[in-house]
Order: structure tokens, then C-alpha cells, then sequence
């Protein structure tokens, strides 16, 4: 219920429709019953449904052409208090609107993202377990902690000391499933990461997670291509498989980073030969290191952001730059004709020894957003560029150590079929046969083919990544015991749906999300708890004020 | 793979398929190859599908008219071990069979549970959210302790001292939602309750929860019984809607507990009257007390059972029992009539001051065990008799103090509209909106309409169940700002699939369960953490041991 006077605008899940209070003396206990309620409140109202008068009806509005004349009205629940107009509520602050999280429910936009959200995963179940004879399998989520899980958060059994752990992924578990003669399974599952305070990550979220038997990489390419596009919401428009498909190195190289915005040009170019036989001192010095380059992207426009800039195309066509001095002509010709400089264009460079150049990468985005905000149209709100990035390594240096290695992704990822005997020889040069998916930017998805070989997983575990291989006996003896070659993939459905509905946050898309320091503001969760409820546990609070004074003494 | 010799048998995810070895030289490569894998090794065949010759078809077998002649044999990946064989896995222990989970799923009976499963659920979410409009809501499971939350498990948070709780259901969300506007709710939920060891409960666990708004108890009641009609598996045999329906009071009066098993009778009789002029001195004990009576149950052809039995009717029509003395012939006649009592017939009786007569329930359930031990067939086991639970009490006396009331299901539930003035006056008196829904004796669902009033709320917690508010402050803050009647439910998918698929266990229809000591016996969870992993969320085992030597100092 909203609004007062000669008119009432009723909400439901369809949306608003307009009430209209008979001014007539037999309407009068309807009439001022209606007009004192509340906004907000809940009623019910028969009464006889009508067209518009000519001229006011209201397009924007599905139920724009008709009204309603009141004949009876009940109401149900009056509404008592509210912390705040409804209508000033989008303007507040976020932490308030998730306090009083069931009003922010009613908005159009959150009711809308839910509905969709609902309405996509169902297509995606239909295509899945009606048209692809995928098996829903529900895991456990009370699990035990995985080697190096330190993101896990940890459950107190009633068994002293021992503890569930809520897992990153149901990884293992599909894995298994293939192992069990489950060849096709999709779950939609709730997944956990601890991860303290990071904006925009949730510590439960949800993932479209599935696993098939006899299956390659394009097997798996193919089945999320079909399942995108026949959950994709119509009004949306469609989206055109196959995706186009570019290895982690080409991402690298051409766009600083592994997930490329692919809405936009802007690649990142190596100029290190035309400048090579320049004498500018710093790109000599780039140039003379191991993996040493000069690498450039050329802003278009640029000039109208005067927050970044280098070198700057004149409109006679010749370059200002604190370089030109140093440049001859013809170098800067073959680098206007290398980059494809335009007038008022602005080329950003980086040398230095860098193999993934992700420097030039950041800068590419943020001059976008630059451009952007100065009112150019760089990538079209209403686009959807998916991407494959493919061609990982299997193995990446330790950032701690770098003499020791881990797993790109998981220790379960299979290697490249044509590296395989690098994995004895020189894994650092081994490629996975791990795929990405990229929307717009954003990582949406990632997967694999696994091991299905326990002597290379035992390889992989305890000759390459030295982890004690112990604790997940469990996973090896069930590669020896019949199990088929296998692959999956798993799609992060809150980013994915916040991207669909172009909410600027995964928040937007959740009923309930918490805050970004893992609190539910509405029912105050974590909470504390008695020391009696520990008990069962065994555990007790170390507390920080306590421990300094146990120092102290 | 299975088999050796001129056949093999292969299995893949639709069945058994018998493979012919040809025995030219031409196939005696691939005749070596697949005589010497081991069984259960992983193998991709090609071949000739042909009929099998007249006489060796298996119609017993959906692949049984078949066969395939092969022409070549890969082996994709050798089984290396075995715990045991798969013929003998089955007659194994559960714990064995539970620590090799990967194994026991190949078998033909989890493979149907869980697709059977995967399968229902999916028609119950067509049924809902394609049929009749609902939206499937993901609703978090790290929230906060309810008050008494004494079974829900705990996660320690970030913040010293601070925990979240897993929530046994998500009864506060899906209420929020309510309010919020999502006006038709469900979700597939997994649920979490810490019960330490019971038997056939598993510590986390799936409904099928629905919420509705502007809705009664019959509402409900007809969409559950809608949807499942619509997802009943054909080869279970059509089930018929509506469900009967019985109050609490007449279920407790004639089956003694409240989830009455109704494939058989052997209904509670009450045998007060005839017995009120016997000199039987324990009968008139009884019936001197406020709620004394005597009832009866009279088992059909009990003597073919000699573990119970009480009053027996001779073939000349004559009772034999340590009471027939005592019993004019009046009184025998009268007993005799009141129960229907058959030749062979075996009568129970129980005196005493009860309102439950739990103990003559009990018996009757396990006097139909007993005599179903014996040979005969009291419940037909592909009969499915549902039962709606009416009209339950909305407050039950505490056990450990019998002065004080508590919710008999949760505080949430809305009275019963003729009982709502009892609220105020004597709540003892006052009956509820909630409905159990029974299927052959076993409870699958519960709910109920709610509370939409705040200030009812508010009575109910504060003056009726004493309890403090604040904790669930949000929620009452809810109820004033609009919140539309609503009701709804919550199936045990579990239980549910296990008594459609006619499982002893619900760990029969999940595809990794815990043992009943709550452990997983494949991955070893819970399990030992290191203090440096618990350090992040400032806590410490508390060691029994070391609190035994704490009190000796």
C-alpha cells in the first residue's frame, strides 16, 4: 500500500497497480479505512478492474492501462514503523539497507534480480538433468580440511580436538562421483571461503558446479557454451557460440592479465624492435634483461582524460612526448604505424622484464573507466563478450619460495596431452589442460580434465608439489580402483547473474548477503556464544586482551 | 569390465552389456588385451551390436536382447586394487562399504536411489517454480544461534569470541522473505543439527522448505499434495490426492503416537466403560486418576507370535487370559465386540493415566514386526499411505519443569483461529496452524501457518514461553513493517526418497553420508587440526585429559 487521497497504488509480485477510492457516500468507511492506513501496510482490496481514461494511461508500467474501483478493502497487517521512507531508501546507506534487508526485498530491482536469478538456474537444471542426463548429486559440505586449506572455515565436532572443515569446492567429491559411475553430475552448491575482509566475496556462495566421465576439453567447451545459451534470459538478447578461445600466454601478451575485457581494443603492443635502436637509456636497460621489453597501448581519444597521458598524437600528425626528442623520425612513424595512432590518441609504454605485463593491463582498464566517466562510450553496457582462456601453466612458481612450486589451480589438474613428458623433465614448462571462462573482464568459470592416472597424480603430488600425499589416500586408492578419465568445470553463478542483471555488486544478487566483513547486519551474526555452549566442543575463546596479560605475568 | 573367457560383461551408467571376444587371429590382440584386465578396470570397446541367438536372451536385463561383438579394445585405465571383491562388497560391513564409498556407488541400487532422486527433485521444482510461480531462494547457512539452538553446529569466526551458527532450517529467512515480497519461497535446502550419535540421523541433512504469503492451512496442504502427485516416479504406482486427513488428539487416542502408521488397523480402543465394573483392582486404580483409563488393542491371529500377548481368543469364542476369571461373562462378551476379537486373535491392555497411550503405539508396532517375522503381510510394502496431523497443541509443558510452556514446534506458529482468545487465557488449552504430514508412519514434513502479528509474537515470547525478545528482535521489527499473512512447510527429502525407493537407511539415498557417530569414513572427517590452524579464529581445544589434571592441581 502506498500513496493517499483520490488514489492508492497497491504492490505485489506482478508489480504496482492503481486503486482508485469512489467518492461516493457508500464508500466512505472504505474510503477513510484505506486513507488512514498506513503506507506500507498489507490490504486487501476487490473491487471492479477497468481501463484507463483515455490519455492517463502509464506505459512504463505493465498494469499502466488499467485500475481498480474499490469495492471492499481489508486490512491485513498494518504497517507500525518503518526506519525511513521507502522512497529516500535507495539513497541510503548500504549497511542500512542490508540492517532492514526484507524492506530493501521490496525494491523493483532486487525483486527482479531474484526472480531471474531463480528463473536462469531453473533453465540451466532443465538443460542439464532433462536434456543432458545429468545426475543432481548433493555433497557433503561438513568435510574435513584439505592440504593447505587455509581459507576453510573450521567446524567443532563433539570429538575433542577434532574439527569438519566447510570446503572451497565439492572438487574431491565430484571427482569421486566419476570414480562411483555417476558419469554425468551437476550440483548447484554452496560453497565457503574464509577470506577475513575482501570487498565484493562472500564467505558462502554458490556454484554451478559440474563433473563428466569421458569427456575432453571441448566436450566440457561445447556443454557450457549450449548451457549459457539456453538459460540465457531472452530480454538480454542472444549470445553466439562457440566462444572465441585465446591461451593464457596471448592473454598476457595482449592484454596484461588473464581475464581480458574483450569489449574494447586498446591490446597491448611490443614495440621493443622499433626501439631497440633507440638511445633512450631506460629502454636500453629493459631491453639488455632476460625477458626484458617495451610494450605500449595506444589510448584512443585519450587526450580527453587528462589524468594519464605519454605520448600524445598532434593533430599535424607528429608525436609530443617527453621521448621525441630521443626518437628519429622514422622510429616515430613505425611506432604511429605499429600502434595505429589517431589524432588526440595517447600511447602509454612500460619496459621493463616482465612476462605477464599486467602493469599495461591495469592501466588499459583504468583508462577506460577514465574515458568512460569523461563520456565516451569504450564498452557497450549491453554486451556480453564471453572468452576461453586456455593454455594455463600447470605449475607456478611459489610466491614465498620461488624455487618450489604449486598448483596453478589444483593439484588434480591434468597436464597438456603434448607436455605430458615435460612433467618429468621440466614441469615449470608443463601447460594444464585448465580452461578459464571470461565475461566481460570477470572470471566466471574455471575447470579442468583431471588426473585419472594415480601414478601421475602421486607424481604430480609428492615429486613436484613435495605435499605428503597421505591425506588424500583416500582420492588415490579410488584412482586405482577404475576410474575413468574425467573433467569438470565450475561457473560462479553470483558473479555471473550480477553481471546478467548488471548489478554493480554480487550482493545484488543475493537474498541475503553479509556485509564485507562477513557480518549479517540484520540478525547480527557471528554473535557470541556462552562458555557453556562451548563445552560440547571442547573448545574455549583465546582472547587477545587475555593473552597480552598471560604474557605479561 | 567384468568377466573373462568368449563374453565379458561391460558396465556403463545405462546398464550391463555382454561383449563377444571372436576367437579368429585377426581379434587375438584384442582378445590378450581384455583378457588380461583386471575386473573393474575402465575400457572403450568398439563393435558390432547384434541380437543375441534365439534362447540367450536376458529379459531380466533392459540390454538383454543384445550384444556386442568387439573390434577393438582400449584400456583406458587399468584397475590396479580392489579392498575386496565387488561381487562380495554387498554382504560386507557398513563401515567398510562407507570407507569405499567410491566402490559401493557403482552398485545397481545407488545408482538408481540417486538418480531416482536427482530425478524427483527436479519434478517438484518444475511443479514449483514452473507451475505455480515460485522462486527458488538461496538462503545463508552461516547465521546466527536461535535461542535454544542447542543442536546447531558452530563456526568460529575471525572476530575473538564471535561465532556463527549452521541454522537447523531456514525458518527466519524464509519468514523475511515474506515480508520482503518474495510471496511464493522455496529452496532445496541443506539443513545442520548436531545430535551427537543417533541412529538413521545425519548431521546435515535436505528439505524441500516452501514458504507462501496469503494463504490458510488447507493452501498448503493442497500444493504439497499437488506436488507430490506431479513427481511421484511412475513405476511407483499413482498415489491419490486429497490426503486424509486426522487431529493430533484422534491420532494419539487410536494409534498412540502421532505419526500413525495407517497401512493396517489394530487400532487403540478405549476399554474404560466395560472394564469400569470389574473387581480388577490395578483396572480400577487406574480409572480413579483424572486422565485413567484402560485401552486395548487387538492384534489379528496374535498367537502365531509367543513373544506378546495378553488376552487370547479361544476357537469356542472363550478368552484365555489371567483376567478372564476376573471378567463376568458380560464383560467378556462386551470386549469381545468392542475389538472385534477373532478366533486366535491376541488382546493387549494397558490401565493407567495417560493421554498419549505411547506404550500400546509401541506395541502395536511391534506386534505387526512380529507377526510379519512370522509370515504374514499386515503392511503391503508397495502401499503408500499418506496422512495429514492436524490440530496439534501449540504449547507443550517443559519436560524438566512441567510448570513452565514450550513452543511444541517453534514460537512462529500461528494459533488456531477458534483458540486465539486461549491464547491470553489458558494457552495450555490453545491448538495450532501446524500439520505434520505421515507417510506409512513415518513423519516427511511439517508446518504451519505463522504469526504475521508482532504483538502476538511479541506475547507469545515475552508472557507465554518467557523468553527474551531481543535476540529475535528483527524479526519482530519485521512483523510492523508490513508483513502479509504466511505459511508454510518443510518436506525431509531424505526420508522421503528412502521410503520411495524402500530403503532401510536414509544413508541409502545419499551419496556420502556420515556413520551414525557422525564421521565420514572415506576422507577421515572430523579430524586433528594444528593449534597454528586454529589461531585465526581465537580458539583452543579444550583436552579432557588436561582438564582432568587441571582439577587435580
Amino acid at each position: 500500500l502506498c500513496g493517499q487521497g483520490l488514489f492508492l497504488v497497491l504492490r505485489d509480485f506482478q508489480g504496482l497497480t492503481q486503486i482508485i477510492l469512489p467518492q461516493d457516500e457508500a464508500h466512505s468507511h472504505v474510503r477513510k479505512l484505506l486513507s488512514n492506513a498506513p503506507v506500507e501496510s498489507v490490504v486487501r482490496v476487490t473491487g471492479i478492474v477497468s481501463s484507463r481514461p483515455p490519455g492517463q494511461e502509464n506505459p512504463k508500467m505493465p498494469t499502466g492501462d488499467i485500475e481498480v474501483k474499490v469495492e471492499t478493502a481489508e486490512i491485513l497487517n498494518s504497517c507500525k514503523k518503518l526506519p525511513f521512507e521507502i522512497k529516500d531508501f535507495i539513497k541510503k546507506s548500504e549497511a542500512l539497507r542490508m540492517q532492514y534487508r526484507y524492506l530493501d526485498l521490496r525494491s523493483f530491482q532486487l525483486q527482479y534480480n531474484l526472480r531471474l536469478r531463480s528463473q536462469i538456474v531453473m533453465r540451466m537444471r532443465e538443460y542439464l538433468c532433462n536434456l543432458h542426463g545429468f545426475v543432481d548429486v548433493e555433497t557433503p559440505t561438513l568435510f574435513k580440511r584439505t592440504p593447505g586449506g587455509a581459507k576453510e572455515f573450521l567446524v567443532p565436532s563433539r570429538e575433542a580436538g577434532k574439527f569438519y572443515s566447510l570446503p572451497q569446492s565439492p572438487q574431491q567429491f565430484k571427482q569421486l562421483l566419476m570414480v562411483g559411475g555417476v558419469d554425468r553430475y551437476f550440483q548447484v552448491a554452496r560453497c565457503y571461503r574464509d577470506e577475513g575482509s575482501r570487498p565484493d566475496r562472500q564467505p558462502e556462495f554458490t556454484q554451478i558446479d559440474i563433473e563428466m566421465s569421458f569427456v575432453d576439453q571441448a566436450g566440457i567447451q561445447g556443454l557450457i557454451e549450449g548451457l549459457l545459451q539456453y538459460s540465457w534470459p531472452q530480454e538480454r538478447g542472444a549470445i553466439t557460440t562457440p566462444f572465441p578461445s585465446m591461451t593464457y600466454e596471448e592473454a598476457l601478451a595482449d592484454y596484461g592479465t588473464d581475464k581480458p575485457d574483450t569489449r574494447f581494443g586498446m591490446k597491448i603492443v611490443d614495440i621493443s624492435d622499433i626501439l631497440r635502436r633507440s638511445d633512450i637509456q631506460f629502454v636500453q636497460n629493459a631491453l639488455s634483461y632476460p625477458h626484458g621489453t617495451v610494450k605500449a597501448i595506444c589510448i584512443p581519444q585519450g587526450v580527453v582524460s587528462d589524468e594519464v597521458m605519454d605520448v600524445i598524437c598532434r593533430p599535424d600528425g607528429s608525436l609530443k612526448s617527453l621521448l621525441t626528442k630521443l626518437l628519429g623520425k622514422e622510429q616515430q612513424s613505425e611506432l604511429i604505424r605499429a600502434l595505429n595512432v589517431q589524432v588526440d590518441d595517447v600511447v602509454l609504454l612500460a619496459a621493463g622484464e616482465h612476462k605477464r605485463c599486467s602493469a599495461l593491463g591495469s592501466l588499459r582498464l583504468e583508462s577506460a573507466d577514465l574515458l568512460e566517466a569523461a563520456g565516451m562510450t569504450l564498452r557497450d553496457p549491453t554486451a556480453f563478450h564471453f572468452l576461453w582462456v586456455v593454455d594455463f601453466p600447470l605449475f607456478l612458481p611459489k610466491e614465498e619460495n620461488p624455487a618450489e612450486l604449486e598448483s596453478a589451480h589444483h593439484p588434480f589438474t591434468a597436464p597438456h596431452p603434448v607436455d605430458t613428458n615435460l612433467l618429468y623433465s621440466d614441469p615449470t614448462k608443463v601447460r594444464s589442460q585448465h580452461y578459464d571462462l571470461v565475461l566481460n573482464g570477470n572470471e566466471i568459470g574455471g575447470g579442468s580434465i583431471r588426473i585419472h592416472n594415480a601414478e601421475q597424480q602421486r607424481f604430480v603430488l609428492e615429486k613436484v608439489l613435495k605435499e605428503d600425499s597421505e591425506v588424500l589416500s583416500h582420492l588415490l586408492e579410488a584412482l586405482e580402483s577404475g576410474a575413468p578419465p574425467h573433467g569438470g568445470i565450475a561457473l560462479g553463478l553470483d558473479r555471473l547473474i550480477s553481471l546478467i542483471v548488471g548489478a554493480p555488486s554480487i550482493r545484488d544478487v543475493i537474498a541475503f548477503p553479509k556485509s564485507f566483513r562477513g557480518r549479517d547486519l540484520m540478525g547480527n551474526a557471528p554473535d557470541y556464544v556462552t562458555p557453556e555452549e562451548l563445552e560440547p566442543y571442547h573448545i574455549q575463546v583465546s582472547w587477545p586482551v587475555a593473552e597480552t596479560e598471560a604474557k605479561k605475568n
